[in-house]
């Protein structure tokens, strides 16, 4: 996280106060050569966030003011809601013109959701080669790595050398704009390794390629989870992840650039679900975000409704001492609060794979065990609080005792619970919040209030 | 998140239940010779996860069993606070023959937090040019880009053709292990460019390097932060970033997969710092992560007592009805769900540069009128709610007027405060928590309380 003010110079790349002001300016009066002097010679993932900037209105009038420059690259960047809102503006024949450049994996991308109708203009519109390579990978299912690798990439013979290979690759052929490594394919173009270009520019023009393969080398299968990809690239260091089909053959790549794209894009999702904000980006518009929150608060609601039932339970016990309604949330949100920090670092260990059934029992025991020390520590503060404030020594054990209670609970359930969801197969960043939280507050209330109507009253 | 049960046979990477039971099972016999068939040929990560798998006496025995096998690629994958315990273990010789065949980033990374004797030791051990290097990286700021670049790079001069760069490669250089751009300088060694090795390997000797140039050139200062480095390779899709001086010589790169490793690490922090769990890994100790976690939930008892102070103004109308005390955690629960969710938003949004003084009041009118919205939706559900299950109308009126209120407070908080924090230069992530829910709960109650002592009573 960025600690930079607001107000930095160049806070947002290169879209600064500024230039946003210029370009306000210029779509405001309809200008587009000033729109073209400010933006022709920018980085298109530059000028994307330049559009997530501006609202709805501006962005249309943007696009008129500026017409034919809103290339395949610049949509490629964009959020995928905005890239949704921008091609409906676009006809089909603009639509083409503007992925024909861009690689597979970015046309697929761009593809992949759009109707029927701006789908098959814009395969139409793409040479038969590169239709065939879209169309194939769209049968891999929607996260696989099929579905998201590219398939520009350079194959060579095992048995070519250093020299064969540079003349190849200086002769008419087309390479991709981007590459890292030459794979390297036996007779029927099944992967056998891989060689770094900077092995093969620095290496004699007789090297076989064989003798400068890297131990690096490892394939994916077209249909495995891209993020268990990309994690592999993040882990092992990977700058070119090999994809093969059922017949080992290699049939396209997927890149580090990408793969951080992915890692990212799966780290959001988890910082929004373990707040329960599901998808959701911030140019979505009001309502659309209201529905993407409600369900979570539903459930929230139903867990909170729970607590109350236990609070209803001692409603004679509060009816006879008003001060255990003061201090009671105290007790529950402690316990949220522990159960959270248990429960963040059991959802991240369980993503990065550092907590597994090899460890599981460990880092549960050290979860209970650090509810019991932290829960004795502020068992001791708030007993003393408890009696100081209300002048009843008994009031104090009763916080005392229902806060080592909680925490323990919380350590537990924290640790707990992920784990057990992701054995069952749900995605414990989704769910652990609201079952952890729930279980504090029920166990909160309920030893606080019950200590009480056995102790004090 | 992967959805993968915990049983998977693969399940952290290479290092599964067999392989851990066959390591541990050799560990305990003290039997070097199945260890080094069973580790020798892994992949540097995969010791370190499988290290990172089993306990510090398993650890330590490990080392004893398999001598002279922790290269300095192992400890540079390890987590810190193992690598610290392991470093720990070896005597200052074994440490510098460790880490000799490293890149200058990896070993700084190694070296800097050493105690002195350790870390001379090893930069005795290494040659004098990499010495110097290391001494001077060292002289950064810790989170810099001139600690973190490696210092192996390829330069060229700017006037020099494909022919010349390639004979150049082939002569007697040390080059860095993996390479993917040479960097063009004038000169006086000012970074001009770069040209991509595909783009080397693909043209005529006689081609002008100039000619091939790459417009994502761009340089960063040594005494950038690091972070803001990676988040510019995120953002422009670069393999190499170049480092230059203040005499803009190019001194390092930084590479995508050390930026990769990067983003990754901050992921983590603003996860944990968002569940109050600070630093921390899941190897610590009992103790340790106890003491992590002390001081969040010392600043939420406070204000779950600030909260408890507002509860107790009303300890008059509590008496009166005690139903009171039973439904008003429902009030605050809403709002501290709901800021939660506008919260994270804006947390993320900070961190990715996607929230800027341009859209900072479109947002949080945004999220002020989504809670507005999902206020009335929930006043209507929890007023019904309240009007059945205690059969008083009035009281449900109290309990929908104070979720509107405080939903409407939950957004604007939510949205507000991050803000605000990151413009006085604190890190959202880290406080946003406290003050979001300290404010729903405060609001939460004192609507509820208030208004229920003006209508009710």
């Amino acid at each position: 996280m960025t600690e930079e003010p607001l107000e930095t110079e160049d806070e947002a790349w290169g879209v600064n106060e500024r230039l946003l002001a210029d370009v306000r300016a210029a779509v405001e009066a309809g200008d587009g050569a000033t729109l073209s002097a400010l933006l022709d010679d920018r980085h298109a993932a530059d000028i994307a966030h330049l559009l997530e900037q501006i609202d709805a209105r501006e962005r249309r009038d943007l696009l008129t003011a500026w017409p034919g420059n809103l290339d395949g690259e610049i949509l490629s960047e964009l959020t995928e809601s905005l890239r949704e809102e921008v091609i409906e503006q676009l006809n089909p024949a603009e639509l083409a013109e503007a992925v024909r450049d861009l690689d597979s994996d970015d046309v697929v991308d761009l593809v992949e959701y759009l109707d029927e109708e701006q789908q098959s203009a814009v395969l139409q519109a793409l040479d038969a080669s590169d239709r065939v390579v879209i169309e194939q990978a769209l049968t891999y299912p929607e996260e696989s790595a099929g579905r998201h690798m590219q398939s520009e990439l350079v194959r060579a013979p095992e048995h070519w050398t250093v020299g064969e290979t540079i003349d190849y690759l200086r002769s008419d052929v087309v390479l991709p704009d981007q590459f890292y490594h030459i794979i390297l394919v036996d007779p029927r173009l099944k992967a056998v390794g891989y060689v770094s270009l900077g092995r093969v520019l620095s290496h004699p023009r007789a090297t076989p390629l064989k003798d400068l393969t890297e131990d690096s080398f490892r394939t994916f299968h077209v249909e495995q989870d891209v993020e268990e990809v990309a994690q592999a690239i993040n882990h092992y260091h990977m700058i070119t992840a090999p994809v093969v089909d059922s017949d080992d053959r290699v049939v396209g790549v997927i890149t580090i650039d990408d793969a951080m794209m992915f890692l990212d894009e799966e780290h959001e999702e988890d910082l929004l679900r373990l707040a329960g904000v599901g998808e959701g980006s911030l140019s979505d518009s009001v309502l659309e975000t209201s529905r993407q929150r409600v369900p979570w608060l539903t459930v929230n609601l139903f867990t909170a409704i729970l607590a109350s039932l236990v609070i209803a339970i001692f409603e004679e016990t509060i009816a006879g001492l008003v001060a255990l309604a003061v201090l009671m949330p105290i007790v529950a949100s402690m316990g949220g609060n522990a159960g959270t920090q248990s429960l963040t670092v059991a959802v991240r260990a369980l993503a990065t794979r550092d907590l597994t059934t090899a460890n599981v029992w460990r880092v549960i025991r050290r979860e209970v065990l650090v509810g019991l020390i932290n829960g004795v520590i502020f068992a001791v503060i708030m007993g003393a609080v408890g009696m100081v404030w209300f002048g009843a020594p008994l009031l104090g054990l009763v916080i005392a005792v229902a806060m080592v209670i909680n925490l323990v609970i919380a350590g537990l359930s924290g640790a707990g619970i992920p784990v057990l969801l992701e054995k069952l197969g749900f995605d414990p960043a989704l769910a652990s919040g609201t079952f952890v939280t729930t279980v504090t507050d029920v166990v909160g209330f309920f030893a606080f209030l019950g200590l009480a109507s056995l102790i004090l009253l």
